[in-house]
């Protein structure tokens, strides 16, 4: 068995407004800088065994739906690269 | 002026116990999968003006030390290209 980093990153759809984008952007605002589309993102990521990379990506796909993102609401990218 | 997309990645320090990714881990070890350093980090994400890229890494080194990151609790890594 080889250990393999898994990366996921969930993001909120880009037409779902995102609050806490929207108030990071204020903050930055207030301070004088000029941004925009500010949005707010998660990435999970944790270490797990498996025999080969594709046997990797297919857990980290399993535990991506079932736990870290909701199809209405998330898009998001996994990424795994061996340790 | 050029539009640059900057993302800043903003993750507790290794040796700081991190209480969102233990719940993540949690979670997951019930539904059966074998992990373990399980890390939960945010990615901000903001579109920003400036004549030329260092100009734009310096506005997001700025914005990422007075606002999204705390020293004493983070590591942050910025990544910017041009839009």
């Amino acid at each position: 068995m080889k250990e393999f980093k898994v990366s996921v990153k969930i993001s909120l759809k880009p037409e779902l407004f995102d609050p806490e984008g929207k108030t990071v952007e204020r903050a930055i605002k207030r301070l004088g800088f000029s941004v925009k589309n500010t949005r707010v993102s998660r990435i999970v990521e944790f270490t797990v065994e498996a025999s080969t990379k594709e046997e990797a990506e297919g857990i980290a796909g399993k535990i991506t739906n079932k736990i870290l993102s909701n199809p209405v609401l998330h898009t998001y990218a996994i990424k795994v690269e061996e340790l």
